[in-house]
């Protein structure tokens, strides 16, 4: 999906919610562990239940390949049941992949190629780390987006990525401004965990165009009005997740009633957002 | 296999040599491909080769991922072919991976957790730009080994690691200094991929009893000593890799005779090293 399929996606939709897949069977409802394949199941249901309310869905990876071979059996499954729904539907890989030039290009390939070896992802999540030659390869790929990690929501994002360099700027503040010189607006985002008022606009001097997504954000809203009062620009430039929050708001069957409710009330609350900043 | 293990390993082998297993399906000799599993096949006649060589192997998880789910039944092989030589080969996931705690969790099991679900590899490569919380949940491993990236070899290593901070350290010098917080020798080891001996003196200041992975040194061994002489311990401290220089080192039937060959050259002169730092 390019960036105008995109901002028509939000448009359309009244909405920049990106649904994350997290899906731990531990926390999956009983009654659908009699399917052969629980997590897909679950996934299934979800998207069915949401597809007209989220713009995005992320898989978080980890979730997947912590179950081994069937792990990555149900992470294909659920992208491929995605796969009719890609005109509408912008897919995310949460993988903070990163790594030499060689092996990157082996990363893009796994996660935005082609089936049957690619998953076929529209973007995947990629650490900056190592630097230029560790992002280009995943920049290479034709409508696909890197989403950069440059300032994130955890505490640890306090240890290296809000330390000031000696010229000036914060390590996140470098990895916006070098990354410009490697891709653009339409095939590089960010994610950024802030939702203070000061990061958040320093964010948009440095890439006023590019879309953040931003992980994290309560059911409450209350943040989503911060996100969306500095964060948001003319084409919205948002795409704000919610996992635990929408997926596991149910525990029993009506686990999926409970999902698109949640998931409704943000869409209520970015609709609102929307048209306070004339987007639509 | 823990810190004394790995010391013993290295002092009856002589070595410290690591094999990078980045094995590409378009390299593999072709008498390999009427096997059900070349990758697999091609990796078993190289640990027989030269495990006798060899104190470590590093499959370079980007390879199996883009196959897809048999590339993952590749890898699940090779760890298993492995298994009876525990006691003698340290296992490297090099998989740089990083994420929020929960996450990085999922990443732990996955690579240093028990099968089935996980591989059960002696260690794995992260990324350190989320920080404490994202490298914690790996070292809770017990007698498992986090090998964090702090300066690696490619050219991006010079656009955030190498610059400085306010406060006088570079990047790399700080994620060395703060992770030493974060845990000890006996659990943490460190990527880096420097052979000038400026910058691995500064990093043996920093961590003088850990081990260091080095990777990219090539066969003819002036690196090599460059490495021996600035970042050599008492332990010895080092575990030098490499890839391409062996595992491809022919092209036909005598591919494993060719790698034996390479591994041999690298473990001679790492002997010579070893005598000359009088670890053995």
């Amino acid at each position: 999906m390019n960036r105008s399929q995109l901002i028509e996606v939000i448009k359309s939709k009244r909405s920049f919610l990106c649904i994350g897949l997290d899906t731990d069977p531990d926390k999956i409802p009983a009654h659908l562990l009699k399917y052969d394949d629980p997590v897909f199941e679950f996934n299934r249901q979800i998207i069915d239940a949401t597809h007209d309310l989220a713009v995005a869905y992320k898989p978080n990876i980890a979730f997947y390949e912590s179950l081994g071979l069937k792990g990555w059996e149900s992470l294909q499954k659920t992208i491929r049941y995605l796969d009719p729904f890609k005109d509408t539907v912008f897919t995310i890989a949460d993988a903070k992949r990163g790594d030499i030039g060689n092996t990157s290009e082996r990363y893009a390939r796994a996660f935005l190629g082609k089936s049957p070896d690619g998953l076929g992802f529209d973007s995947v999540t990629v650490a900056p780390y190592m630097g230029h030659d560790s992002v280009k390869p995943f920049l290479k790929f034709e409508n696909k987006w890197t989403i950069l990690l440059a300032l994130t929501s955890n505490a640890g994002a306090f240890d290296f990525q809000n330390l000031q360099f000696k010229k000036g700027e914060m390590l996140f503040e470098e990895v916006l401004e070098k990354s410009k010189e490697w891709g653009t607006p339409k095939n590089l985002m960010y994610v950024i965990g802030a939702t203070k008022a000061e990061k958040l606009s320093r964010v948009r001097e440095i890439v006023p165009d590019s879309f953040l997504l931003v992980p994290g954000v309560g059911a409450q809203g209350g943040s989503l009005e911060e996100v969306s009062k500095y964060g948001m620009n003319n084409d919205c430039g948002l795409l704000v997740n919610s996992s635990r929050g929408i997926i596991y708001a149910g525990e029993g069957e009506d686990f999926v009633d409970k999902a698109r409710e949640q998931a409704l009330i943000l869409q209520e609350l970015m609709e609102v957002a929307l048209k306070e900043n004339e987007v639509i």
